[in-house]
Formats: C-alpha cells, structure tokens, sequence
C-alpha cells in the first residue's frame, strides 16, 4: 500500500503537459447525462481548440457551456492527469480563420469542420505515486 | 486525410475492453459543472466498481447520480474508445463485503474505503481508423 498522496502540478506544469499532447477525452452535459469522448485538441495560447462536427457534441457544448478536458499518462511507478475546465464555443469568421493556421486537424476521418475553443476556467494537475501491486498490470515497452 | 467512418464496437467488444483493463476516466456532475478524475476500476459481472474516499467525487456520484466512465486506446493506426453511462451508488452491507473479494485496489495511496457501484445504463465503444498526418506524433516504441 502506497500512502503518498498526490501531488498538485503547478499551472505551468499543467500547460506544458497540455502542449505537449493533442488527444484528450472531453465531457459535457447532455439533457441531464453526463458524456465523455475523445478529441485531438491543440493549445492556442491559454485557450484550447478542437475540430467537431455538428451533431451532438457541438451541439451540447455551445447549448450547454460547461465542459472538461482531460489528459493523463499512466506509467510504472507514477501517473498524471490534467483536467481543464471551462466554457466552450464555436469559433466564426476571423477566429476561425486564423485557427486554420494551427496544426489542428481531426485525428478521425469524416468532415469535422466547425472550431470550438475552451476558455479554460480551471486548469488542475495531479501527479500519483502508484502502488506497487499493480506494476505487473502495467504496460512495460 | 482519412475518410473512414469510426466503426461501433459490440457490446461483447466493449465489455471485453472493459474487463481487460483497469484504468479509466469518470466524468460526473457537480454543482452544474462537469469534472473528470481519473479512477482505478474492476468489473463485476456487469457492474463497475470504484473505491474512493469521503470527498468531491464520492458525494457527486451519490448525490447526482449520473456518471460516465471511459477507457481508451491510442495505437499507430486505430483508437479506440469505449464509453459506461450510468447511475452510480455506494455500497453498504453485505454488497460492501463481497466486494472484498474483487481485485480492487485504489491505484494511489490514501484511504480510500468506500465502494462505489456503477450500473451502466449504456456502453458504447468505437474505433477509429487514424488519420496518416497523426503518425509522427504517436509513440512508436
């Protein structure tokens, strides 16, 4: 049993983490459900943007606002997760213009076109020390 | 660009991904907004269960209800997602008691003594055919 508690990342910590990678898992509020699905995101600043197209994810975030975005990494001996939070919105004319100019591109195919941008509220950052029972469950390559 | 459409997992696929791994994403309502947390979670016939401790994500389980819990995959050439929604409880009694039994372990430190069961009401699962322009930016080892 492995009583370290988790460790909060610091914010840059948690920013370097979300430039660093580009898939995600995103959740939102649906009439009163609770969904979650993967998306390849980029970080534009201290916004974030992904590609969808319309249909009910988009659909729930522009009607509904409130949204999370989630990375981690699981490895041996330690594990992270990054969870932003905020609000979410379609990006129009220039905005969506200039998103163009970002390496941003819907890692699945099907026409995904619409832009929409989170304006992170929160973003928050754990690093956990894991116990050692599970290291034989764990992916050693 | 890659046109292939994801492809919907069975119900056997995704029970059998689920059970194969350990790890996994739950998103909750609380308070109006939408968080994630990583969790370490077992399957018991159709049921998923989770410890955690007296805190946010206990409560919200037990007083929102509504949950989702999400496991993935990323490889070179196909992901893969499959999504739990459901209700979610904590155990008491003789339910607490069998749960015992099961290989779960919080995979952090800490005390974390309650059981949390969710009932999925729906489990779907995709895979997703990647796009070629993703290939240098997935881990290859």
């Amino acid at each position: 049993m492995n009583d370290t508690p988790p460790r909060t990342m610091s914010a840059g910590e948690c920013w370097q983490a979300l430039r660093e990678h580009e898939f995600g898992r995103l959740a939102y509020r649906l009439l009163g459900e609770v969904h979650i699905t993967p998306i390849n995101y980029v970080v534009d600043g201290e916004r974030l943007l992904f590609r969808t197209a319309q249909g009910n994810k988009l659909l729930s975030v522009v009607m509904h606002g409130p949204v999370a975005l989630e990375i981690d990494e699981l490895g041996v001996e330690e594990a992270w997760s990054v969870v932003a939070r905020g609000s979410a919105r379609v990006l129009e004319g220039a905005d969506a213009g200039r998103s163009e100019q970002l390496p941003l591109r819907p890692w699945v195919g099907g026409e995904k076109e619409t832009v929409v941008r989170i304006d992170p509220e929160e973003v928050t950052g754990r690093r956990f020390r894991l116990s050692k029972p599970w290291e034989h469950m764990m992916p050693t390559s």
